[in-house]
């Protein structure tokens, strides 16, 4: 069986990010400032999922974001006919991790291009298999939908702003999309649960079939209606820049279907320990370069660790 | 091979409660408020430990410690000859659990009869093959240790109050035990280190040879220099109290070590997934409720929840 392609739609950015601890760069110096480093959901979760399947990337840059990005991308199969260049500035995230790397703020966000970004398919990836819908304005969410066929599997990511803000058109894709992959705190909120397990169930009842809780170092969780699986992380010891980890998980998760080509529940405890595995490159290096050279082998080899991580033996 | 004794010191104590939601009272009303709950580290750790092997627990109590509780603990088959009454009141802690059910303020601690505790090991006790000393004064576990014939397998758990104010006498006691069990934040403390890999392997080079550190809802995690096994918690739809959770777990923990009677790497996972489940139980009821008349089949019936929770399929 061949793999599948996927089809991404998300934002391509610029970071500026602030670090509690000095980070040595690419030219060996320590710093604890990075600016302009390339970004966003759709960039870490294509570079991700190419490591497994054909990707296919729908968003805006501006027009100082590097070509060179964009050939790199290319260079790995990504094809980028759907990132479309607008007469602008691209988007731009500035946020300052917290001391224990889990929280951060954010500084400034610049919609710049993004703010009247609609997403526009070219034609042919109407019928793309598997789709991911970044975390982007939910009506945006259900446009990529209204121009595609029916996708073998969507996923979906959101956040707390578009929980309170956009809770109509959220509850609409919620009942259009096979799995909703949100962190714990967005669990929280969109239940109105503090108990995860009671949170996951009621969601659940929203619409999705199969749902994934990120709860960053700690591993994730997937719930459906056959069962919870809980997914460790890795212990890393170097953990330097967590930005993109949860859509490097979503691309690495979304990789291993496309390459399986089957969404049973045993299908997806293995997709969740392969997105887990693809999102420990990504938080070892600062911005994308843990995942801009991910090879399928890495991501192996990483499984093979949490294989071993989680493992008991029979008494 | 029969199962073996377990030697446990800690606190008895009285337990006042306040949580952030009403908790069904076993007459049926709600209530936020529940004061005189019996607690304390030992108790904790016995009756959970008795669900697996013989239990010998030294402590203190004052005069208003209810008989009817040791009554119950020897119907377990605990040992109750090394529990002293003492003449003045037990000791008392009451605290208020935040929103969370994680994070919790200490309201008032009384030590009452605790503050000259001296424990005197019952003569026959000094031949006990497993020891948890709970968490009390890093001095008081030595002076339990000088007592004993060289066990065979000693835990050890510890807190901040006494990693940051006992620096010697617990750099001590870390030379003499098998295994220390803290929180994540008690790893980070005594180590100086946050990332829990490296805090972990800083731990190890202090003198126990068995670490594990304690992730509250998230699970626990067990590091030697074979490898690192991740525990995940199970994910209960009722978590009421996790008062005395961390001594159940320990509890748990040695009372399978005890049935086992070896203590090489993959025992140690086993170990810790049985402590996981004993510590299920205790969460779920206000004060020891849940884990009082626990059994072993109880408990391996959650050890095969955890297994289903966290199994991967081969690909």
């Amino acid at each position: 069986m061949s793999t599948k392609s996927i089809l991404i739609v998300g934002s391509m950015a610029f970071d500026d990010l602030e670090f509690p601890i000095p980070v040595t760069t690419r030219t060996g110096e320590p710093r604890t400032i990075f600016e302009d480093v390339i970004g966003g959901s759709a960039t870490y979760a294509s570079l991700s999922a190419s490591a497994f399947a054909p990707v296919r990337v729908v968003a805006v840059v501006g027009r100082d974001f590097p070509e060179a990005t964009l050939e790199a991308m290319r260079a790995r199969g990504i094809d980028t006919l759907g990132i479309e260049r607008a007469d602008g500035l691209s988007f731009r995230w500035r946020g300052r991790y917290h001391e224990d790397l889990a929280g951060r703020t954010s500084l400034e966000t610049q919609l710049n291009v993004f703010q009247d970004f609609r997403p526009r398919l070219p034609a042919d990836y109407g019928t793309t298999p598997l789709v991911l819908l970044g975390n982007i304005h939910p009506g945006l969410q259900l446009e990529v939908l209204e121009q595609l066929e029916q996708p073998e599997f969507c996923v979906a990511d959101t956040m707390n702003f578009w929980i309170t803000g956009e809770e109509t058109l959220l509850a609409k894709l919620l009942r259009r999309i096979d799995l909703l992959v949100i962190n714990d705190e967005e669990a929280r909120l969109l239940s109105g649960i503090h108990n995860i397990a009671r949170a996951a169930k009621d969601i659940l009842a929203r619409g999705p079939k199969r749902l994934v809780i990120k709860r960053g170092e700690y591993g994730s969780i997937y719930f459906d209606d056959e069962g919870v699986f809980a997914a460790p992380a890795l212990l890393l010891e170097q953990v330097v820049d967590p930005t993109g980890a949860g859509d490097s998980f979503a691309g690495g998760l979304l990789g291993y279907l496309a390459e399986r080509g089957r969404y049973d529940h045993q299908s997806m405890r293995l997709a969740l320990v392969h997105g887990t595995a693809t999102a420990s490159f990504a938080v070892e290096h600062v911005g994308t370069d843990g995942v801009a050279s991910l090879s399928r082998a890495d991501v192996a080899a990483r499984v093979a660790r949490i294989r071993t991580l989680n493992q008991i033996a029979a008494e």
